[in-house]
């Protein structure tokens, strides 16, 4: 049994992840901020499926497994000094770091939006790092990462997990050497995970701090063994244009008669997994911490690959919707392959739930439930990568 | 003549780049928090030299030269809307940024100097780029690098400026590419350079912007063309154990009769240049800029290097000071060799000023005559790595 702090436990990942290791028996602490509630305020969205306040989440879970949460109302970039105090005071054996600004479109939105998820994404994990050093505590910091530090992926080679050996320098004195795997961010959101590894990388290296990075493809899904067990602990489903991820969203749209939107042509190959098996990962990560003056131990938390463009054909034949080409939003390769190593988790015991048409009624049945409380107008992607995008946009019509 | 906004124009590399390109003829403007002279206060220590406010420095040099610099007090870090209706309304060609907490042993000091360093330079660099996509305009924006980006150098091979070719993968398929190089930050305010260098790549890419990014080696010597033209536009020099660099802090040890502090072995090597070429520098930078679209232009912004050991060696020589070796504050190689390519500035026209016992009288000059305004008891290096190095230096007394 172990003491463990999920910072950002009131979010999609961060709320079953805490549920699930509360019901394993573990001591869980949550700290948020409810930025994302707010977010949805800013933007005048709602999840579809109608979440409870995180008090009456919390109250719902007591009286059903008899399990305390003590939650800490917290803005980690901002309150260093009652962090640490929290850390000192409970003495975690765990900090999972789940807060972060995580929608790469609600980061390219605006200039306010820009530096939101730099300010918060930035200062709160250097936050952290720094609260741990001054702890003086032996914790094990586990973080949510993304495959979009990568890039995008290529036919040549297969995406390592983390590092990457290279060899450099004159034929004559040729050097070997692993390097962190040269990140090439594609937005603003992915470029501060970018930034977190340096602060990773820095951290173990100089203080000797035992980090896990994750770096998590797109979650579909929504609901875990826990979640279900009351309508209050229902996890929050995103369909808008700015957090709605690419399955969820095709899931909803057919569920409520829209079109599937496949933003450019659809080739651009992406890494998915399911919610359950993102529970699984962390379960594997806190029993196999890194050992002390290790590096940072990275792992790739993805199970599958898929086009987009056949991703949306499956549930268009299923579903008879029509699918919607529409121009990119992203300044993207309108087309990439992508090979993806994930032999850590495997080699480790994980057994994936994969995409099929037989796990999709799940998540149908929880779009249709909530479909009254869809607004159409904010299905769509709005959020530009650049001037050049919003006009190809505004060129078309639909 | 160029529109030209100087960020941190008031500390130690900015104030004499100012007037520099003031006495060119271009139309200079300053903006600047006072951040460093508030470390001092902060500190309890003051320049050596006796430097006057940045009002009277700008009244004065307007005496002289009939030259006006507009100076705006602000943070970069936070004031987002001021700084972009100031770009908007004065149309800049170039912004040369200084505006960061620039030592590393500052920045390991405690949680709160960690915790500035972060937030400040990463959040002055962002909003800045953020600005400059957000006014339009195309504007030229060249950043003060470190050389201690790259970590520290091998006998293997030379540090190349800024990228570097490497080839992965199987041998069937391997692949070559070139990468940013490596970076191996050795401090908390080195590794924001690095996360400074991680939003240039991104930002030139996705928005087109032109940067330069200059990976300057130790700063020595203090004075310029235009700092001597009046006691009131003297340059500061620092001498304590946080912002005191090298070789300008063995000068003024020797200068005062105390012993030429060496930290660990002095073996050691250092890349430096003198403050005559960091204006030189900037000059070639403005005139050469990358074109839009381009990578981001990485010059190595020094001249010659040094191992510690020897350079305290030479003063030791001359000024017949006692060398003293005490333990290493830093946690870094004991011994390193480094070589480094300054091809890109030397091909555009550089002549360098090198180290030579020539060129340290005017230090020592300087040095001396002020030397009442030393206080001795804030020479020596007091801000460890970690409780490893702090714990080292408690079992010896000096």
């Amino acid at each position: 049994m172990k003491n463990i702090l999920i910072l950002g436990g009131d979010g999609f990942c961060g709320w079953p992840t805490a549920l699930h290791f509360s019901n394993l028996g573990h001591n869980v602490s949550i700290i948020d901020n409810l930025s994302r509630r707010k977010i949805d305020v800013e933007l005048g969205v709602e999840s579809l499926t109608p979440i409870s306040s995180i008090e009456t989440r919390l109250e719902t879970w007591e009286r059903i497994s008899g399990k305390q949460i003590p939650f800490y109302y917290l803005d980690l970039s901002i309150e260093y000094d009652r962090l640490l105090t929290i850390i000192k005071k409970n003495k975690f054996d765990v900090i999972i770091h789940f807060a972060e600004q995580r929608a790469a479109p609600y980061s390219m939105k605006n200039s306010h939006s820009k530096r939101y998820t730099v300010s918060n994404n930035i200062n709160a994990t250097h936050n952290i790092l720094c609260a741990i050093v001054e702890s003086g505590l032996d914790i094990h910091l586990i973080h949510l990462g993304s495959m979009g530090v990568y890039g995008y992926g290529t036919a040549n080679m297969e995406i390592p997990e983390g590092y990457l050996d290279v060899c450099f320098g004159e034929a004559s004195s040729t050097v070997t050497k692993e390097i962190l795997y040269p990140p090439s961010p594609g937005s603003i959101y992915h470029m501060t995970k970018t930034q977190d590894a340096q602060m990773f990388a820095y951290y173990s290296q100089n203080d000797n701090l035992r980090i896990t990075d994750l770096h998590q493809g797109i979650v579909w899904g929504t609901i875990t063994a826990e979640t279900k067990l009351h309508e209050n602990l229902i996890n929050r489903f995103d369909y808008d244009g700015d957090y709605g991820t690419v399955l969820n969203r095709f899931l909803m749209q057919s569920a409520i008669g829209h079109p599937l939107t496949v933003h450019g042509t659809g080739l651009q190959t992406r890494a998915f997994i399911h919610i359950t098996d993102t529970l699984k990962c962390f379960e594997i990560a806190i029993n196999n911490p890194p050992r002390k003056g290790d590096k940072v131990k990275i792992f790739n938390q993805m199970t599958e690959t898929f086009r987009v463009r056949d991703l949306a054909n499956i549930i268009s034949e299923q579903t008879e919707s029509e699918v919607l080409y529409m121009p990119n939003p992203r300044k993207e390769d309108s087309e990439n392959d992508l090979y993806v190593s994930n032999k850590c988790f495997l080699d480790l015991g994980l057994n994936p739930t994969l995409i099929s048409t037989e796990v999709f009624p799940e998540i149908t049945e929880i779009a249709s439930k909530y479909s009254s409380r869809c607004n159409k107008k904010y299905i769509l992607a709005k959020s530009y990568w650049s001037d050049i995008e919003r006009q190809n946009a505004n060129n078309e019509t639909y």
